[in-house]
């Protein structure tokens, strides 16, 4: 099978390797879509996220969708041909974190695109069965790859316990930011405020369900019950933990800095309850429901279409203006989608 | 002013009363629409509620909407003329319970329409400041007035944590089962199954949020996240019961028999939880961010509009076909709305 | 190796079996002491518990404690040797409860001793190696066989939500009701009332943290944060839910009839929260700490000890007066163990 | 009567003021004994905290129990002659943080000896019938007045989800970790590690709970299921919330500066929740209970006793070795109270 692999470095090349074998338990998925994410763009760029480093070849591409080609021993067979969205996670399932359902922050974990574990820029990847989750045909391939990122806004918003009614800020609106704007829109929030510098995500982030898109750094009101930071920047962290109201929540998703200067006394004067995202448990069933209702849109985020010999133009399609997301085709072999040509925004 | 009166034995009249005084912390509203609840018309028919017993002449009504006439002492002389939505209690707020947030649980409590206390069908009521909330222009007097059922439809979903993604079994189709349906949907649950044996209600819950409507005693399948019950149908209930997941929530909303025969060793086997709905607290500003945009349909509820002596004729309009909630207008002395000839379904 | 058989039928034999070869991911543990639960006792005189039968050969027991003999791959072998308490429970990591962290729920289940599964009455048993918990020397065998009943307490009280100043009603002074007694007491609780109807039960109940023991139907006072029934009697239930103050909670440990009437008014009037316990899931961490720190007191339940031949006589020890807990050691083949005569109370 | 002033500059005279009336709903105390606050010293030597100023004469003291003289309108008289615990907080019980059961944070809050409002430095106070909380004879006088800083440890303990079997790290000996640590083993926790630089706080803190007291930056291991901090020392906070497993909690308690640098990236990965706490609700009951069964030990931890005259020596008696908590007895002229000169520790 054909990999598009990412070397110490930063070349990224095609290469041929064999087509790995489900082991006991995993399924064998052939890939259908892999969206490109900030952190793969981060890997190619500087080598590393935090402690993991690029030292060794690595594929990467996390958000993958596909079809189910082969299963493992003591995966029933009748699973062959299923079309799957792919939650890039495997835990080890009798860790004390995965016992009490918080699996994704299993110290075992291997996860997909993170050294030095293979992602899914390839034409072939293998999973655990219960990690490829059947999709309904009204979830397009590239919205199935694109649940990764959904799952990310659906654990955010829980953590920031947002329900009917509710008012929330969000600051940033890449594409964590857009889809924390759907889900808080799907969960009935009816103040949904997104800041961001650039006029452009303004206007996706009102597309995608803010209720009001402002500037970075405009007034933005007070007395939001929760804050989502999308965006990593300091300054949007301070201005949003101030804007929540007293015992409100704050859910630090962007990655920014390692350490920030908080308010601690307003936090400890206002009660307020700060937690981050880092991945996420129990989230592809609900993801599923939202993206098969309507009640959020995925395709409408994908913005370049891209095959495996185009893997590094899609990792850097984030210099293109009006990006949201790309999306690789890893069976494809053309630089560009086909579609690309009228669709995409170069 | 005027004021329909219930006298023991079940004789309505229209009386003419003492506007009240606001009382320190009170406002005085001059009422503008009141629905008609179940409750209303049972203690029409029956004389009692459990144990709460007609004894003495009561004005019921307890939905109701209107504008601040005057204010009590401590209370601004700028709210007067507002608009406002009545949450119709009276707690003691130095009780226990309404010192932990539970202020509807208050065994103080004086709520209106409830023997022996005044309820709203009258030209004048009066209530405590916090508990007379603004309503925006967009909300118009008959969903100001449909915030209390509203409210009974929010308080059962939180009971029921239904989120986004959920899957919720509502068994009643009148107006609880409505509201039910229709803050489910707004909570962004994605199946939303109500049952009843009567088609036009059915038909009204297919309008009102439920994704499928469904025959009482229909199978409806199974590992539902929450049932919530607003039937009081003891079969309803077993069957509701049966179809929850486990871990599951129950959520008993309407009003039976004081026992019922529950399936314990099912609730223990599955430890499903189950609890019920008496009332709610601090639901009204989530009930009017959801009236406010568009995001739950009362208007579309109101199926009967009476004049203060039309009253009796608003309490019994649940034998009529097609009745969802009956809105009474004790400004008005028709015994029908002016637009009633229209829209009515006698 | 031998193990005691229950037949269909209810004989009960000892017999020589294989020594089980521990699978990939289990270890072999050799048995050390085995506490006998009621649910084994109803398996011996009905033959079976609900919709489990014994429709053929059961070694019963899921109460278990011992030392590590032997380890199947993928287990280190430096566990071999350790002293462990046994979590009887084999899920399926995969299902959607154990996912979320409710393994205990999970359909697909394997629990010692429920047909057909064997249990622990017998020199060794195999376990999954993240089920064998390791227990400190200062925690005896006794004590680490009886962290299974233990657990059913912490997972009791867990739901009965219990902290420091709580006030709790338990109905029942078996084993259950004394173990969540204890778990009661050690968190904080400081008005912990327990009824049954035998006097000596009562006195047991005070030893092991009741601050109150009363006879069943006794007056016990109201507004309890929670009710834990421990009993499975109708009578207590009723009494207990109407002892719980505004939204309190109710936890049905006990298991009785199929079907029970509640009071649902109640329930809905009170906003009561009523649930049961079928299992219990990441309980053992606690349970060990429990014990080891001495905040409760096992050994001091132990009130019979039996060889692998008085296997039977064990499962009959309730018919003895004064009987808590009998303890059965696989390895002896004593009738009686060796300290029986002093301390037994036959 | 006779009350002690803190007037702008940092002078303290005993003055003569009238007996405030109690009015309607609220209740004359006559003051028993009042615990010294790090805030009421703050006071003394900076004349500010935070936002509030000393501007004009105050009287200090927050921690306060007495004797009901006299009841306002609406308030039985039979209350007089209660010995109470007086819980310092006047909220607004209309606002909505009062409504949802967050009296604590209510904006309209006025608390004692927080300028402008006086505190408890006085032979007589009012404050509301809810606010003055009954105690048995079992409970002292001096227990009385702490149970303001045992209801901080309760709501600390409460934010970090401390239970039976938990493992809490608390930083900071003083009268706050001292008693988060008393509530912390009366909730069951069964490693309690306490740090702080002080020898002597540490010998204290192993009086009060702790399992382990270490020294400020010694290696305390982790995995903790939470961290207290109550010094405010920035090194200490990082420390702390370096040892906690993933998912558990983090509170600050000890006020330090405004702002602080937070290990944001640890607390996204391990997904740590993290908050503050500025004062307590709904905690009397629990501190009255937990004072009463002897589960906390608050009269040990008074280290001095004084008259009114010599609350300026009681506000500086933090200076003296040994001073764990010091006593005023408003009722006193004497300068040290009578038992002081065996007990004392100057």
């Amino acid at each position: 099978m054909r990999a598009s692999v990412l070397h110490p470095g930063g070349t990224v090349t095609v290469e041929t390797r064999a087509v790995p074998a489900p082991a006991p338990g995993d399924v064998l998925v052939r890939v259908a879509a892999v969206g490109v994410c900030g952190s793969d763009t981060h890997y190619l760029r500087h080598g590393r996220i935090g402690e993991y480093v690029v030292t060794a070849p690595i594929v990467l591409g996390h958000e993958a969708s596909g079809r189910i080609a082969a299963v493992g021993e003591g995966v029933p067979a009748t699973r062959i041909g299923e079309r799957v969205s792919i939650e890039p996670q495997r835990p080890d399932p009798t860790s004390a974190e995965s016992l009490r359902g918080d699996y994704h922050l299993c110290p075992h974990m291997r996860f997909f695109a993170t050294p030095p574990v293979d992602g899914a820029l390839a034409e072939y990847v293998t999973i655990g069965a219960a990690f490829a989750h059947p999709v309904p045909d009204s979830v397009s391939d590239e919205a199935a790859a694109l649940l990764e990122p959904l799952s990310v806004g659906i654990a955010a918003l829980r953590k920031a316990r947002i329900g009917v009614g509710g008012r929330v800020l969000i600051a940033g609106a890449g594409p964590i930011g857009l889809v924390c704007a759907q889900v808080a829109r799907a969960s009935g929030a009816t103040e949904i405020v997104v800041t961001d510098p650039d006029p452009d995500r303004r206007a996706a982030a009102s597309r995608f369900g803010a209720t009001r898109a402002a500037d970075a750094g405009a007034a933005v009101g007070a007395g939001f019950d929760a804050f989502v930071d999308a965006s990593g920047a300091p300054a949007a962290v301070l201005a949003g933990i101030r804007a929540v109201r007293p015992a409100g929540r704050i859910v630090l998703v962007g990655m920014g800095a390692d350490s920030m200067a908080l308010p601690v006394s307003l936090i400890q004067n206002r009660e307020l309850v700060l937690t981050g995202v880092f991945r996420y448990a129990n989230t592809w069933p609900t993801a599923i429901a939202l993206a098969a209702s309507g009640a959020v849109d995925l395709d409408g985020m994908v913005t370049g279409r891209f095959g495996l010999d185009g893997a590094e133009d899609a990792l850097n399609a984030d210099r293109l203006s009006g990006t949201i997301k790309a999306v690789v085709y890893p069976a494809s072999s053309e630089r560009r989608g086909e579609d690309q040509r009228e669709e995409g925004r170069a």
